[in-house]
This record gives C-alpha cells, sequence and structure tokens, in this order.
C-alpha cells in the first residue's frame, strides 16, 4: 500500500522508513507544512493535519506530532517542546524543576487518514526523567535527547545509537502500532 | 468607515469600542476564531490572520495579538501567554524569576487589513515587572494582571480600575494608533 508520509524533518521519514520495513508499505515523502495549532493536544493537531492533509492530496496519509510531558507540570512543555528549549533553555528547564518531580515522558501521536476517510491514531509513550545535566553530545542530537533519561537506564538518549532508540522511542512505539494496523486492515 | 473586529473575547470588544470613540470608526463585533500560529510572533499572526479574514469577508477587518515577554528569557511567555500560565501556574512562573530580572513588557500588535490590500500593523507596549507574590482579586481578572506591576506604578494591574487601565494599557497604545491612522487615510 502507498501512503504519504508528511513531514518537513528528512531524519523523521528515514526514522519511521525504517520502522516501517516489513509492514508492505510504500511510504512516500511530502516534505511540505501543516496547520499546527500547538496550544491544544497531540491528538487534536494529528487528526485534523491527516484529516485535511489526505482530503486535500486525496491519497492516503500519516504525519505524526510528538511532545514533552513533565510530571510536575500538568501539559508543560506538551505539545511545545521547542517553543519551550527556545526560550527557556536548559537554564529555565533545570530551575523549573529544582525540588520538583523530574519524571517526564515523550509522546508521539501518528494520525493515519483515507481520503474523506476518519483519521485513527496510534499512540507511542517513552517514560523516563529530566537529568541534572546536559550530557555532552554533537550538536546535531535533539536537546532533549541530552537530558532525557530513560526509564530503567542509567543515560541519556544521546548516548544510544540510532537502531538502539528504534527499539524503545515513543516514536518506534506509536508507527509499530500503525504498521500493525495497515498489515491486519489493508494486508 | 465600517470595521470589522474579530474577536472571541467580548470583552476585548467592549474595551476596544471605547477606545475607538472619537475617531469616526463604526466598529463591529465579529466572534469568530481565525488561525494563530503561536509559535511564530504576534506580528506574524496578527498581519497573516487581518490579511486572511480581510479576503475571506470582503470587509475591512481589525484583530490583535498581545504577548508577555521577561527579561530573563528570551521570548518567553511571549504569543504564549495562555499556554504558559495554564500550565505553569503562578508558582512555575515564580520559579522561573527567582534570582532573574523580574523586568517584563506586555505587548499588543493590531493588524488591519482591506480586502486584498496590504495588512497594517500597530503595536503597543507596556513595560514593567513581575510582582514576588499574586495579589489578591476576584477571579474575573487576566492572570497576569495580578503580578504585573506596570513601570512607575506601585500596585499590580488588577488592582487599577479597567478606565484607568484604558489610559496605559498596550492595547489601548495600539489601537490608539489605529485610530489615528484611520483618521488620517480614511476621514
Amino acid at each position: 500500500m502507498r501512503i504519504t508520509f508528511i513531514t518537513t524533518n528528512k531524519h523523521k521519514f528515514v526514522e519511521v522508513s525504517q520502522l516501517l520495513r516489513g509492514y508492505q508499505i510504500e511510504l512516500e515523502h511530502l516534505d511540505q507544512s501543516y496547520e499546527e495549532n500547538h496550544d491544544t493536544s497531540l491528538e487534536e493537531i494529528a487528526r485534523n493535519a491527516a484529516y485535511t492533509m489526505a482530503c486535500a492530496l486525496r491519497q492516503p496519509v500519516v504525519l505524526e506530532d510528538t511532545g514533552l510531558f513533565f510530571e510536575a507540570y500538568d501539559g508543560f512543555p506538551g505539545a511545545l517542546p521547542k517553543f519551550v528549549f527556545a526560550t527557556l533553555g536548559y537554564q529555565g528547564i533545570f530551575k523549573l524543576l529544582e525540588g520538583e518531580s523530574r519524571n517526564a515522558y515523550f509522546k508521539t501521536v501518528a494520525g493515519f487518514c483515507m481520503p474523506n476517510g476518519k483519521p485513527i491514531l496510534f499512540e507511542g509513550i517513552l517514560r523516563g526523567m529530566i537529568a541534572k545535566n546536559v550530557h555532552e553530545a554533537n550538536k546535531d542530537v535533539m536537546p532533549y535527547d541530552r537530558i532525557f533519561i530513560p526509564e530503567g537506564a542509567s543515560r541519556v538518549i544521546a548516548q544510544f545509537s540510532i537502531a538502539e532508540k528504534n527499539i524503545f522511542s515513543q516514536r518506534a512505539k506509536a508507527f509499530t502500532k500503525f504498521g500493525q494496523y495497515i498489515a491486519e486492515n489493508y494486508a
């Protein structure tokens, strides 16, 4: 089955292509942005965008939105991790978490939709905690990957290889569910 | 001149109507939401929305977006004051500002556009600082008004009357510029 994956991030496309190997999906990359009202939820963003884009393109589409959630502050940074890092930086984030729970989780919501169909969502969560220091890493790493320690691990995400990260990441969980759904319903 | 003011906040409509008395503007209220990509700037939001809505409605429109900016964190909470208060609350905001500059400013950007015209922006800024305590006030007050002390004042915005606030507020400054522009160009 041919499905268009809409993302302006080519690394995401490569990552998801690898995750979907073995599910008989021919994933095509469309490098295009879409409406993302980031002060709603990841679910709303993925649902609305998948529906709108599938209708506009008249093709089956899949896309995703990923957020980060601190236990200490309900819904923060939520669907706005980029904005929060750009404005507060590590310094502000550490300040917010001083003396508070450092538990946090990443969540990816993938939205799939057939043209004029009903959007279907697939969720993946990665629990962990925010470290007290920033791990030294090359600048190509996502900023939160340098401070997020997955549950059960003793090092931050940036210290894992990409192949390792693809085993446990929230995005891997969401897209594995998606691949299984396609295999069961469209094979 | 008849101009449609687009806002889902009826208090804003009343406030701006009062501000525009004396400028020969017949302000009509349209209670409708429009696209607001809040991780861009206030200027981008106002410019895009004014243009899009003037074209869609085929009427002259004006609308506004207001943000808050802490000197200690560049661009925060920026165009997202609602999201930040809803997730961090007073506790998180005070934590972020502990030992940092408490200087801050409110900024309103009003966007005016004729159908198929070029959007024109009007800016108003109110400088001040974030108090160390939350002023007790009835719940009808905007949350930041209970912690924002305007420059030169010794009390928070919530302690001023609405009429007083309309003399010095960032919104009053932006819409006074707007009213003068209309008087000069369309009278």
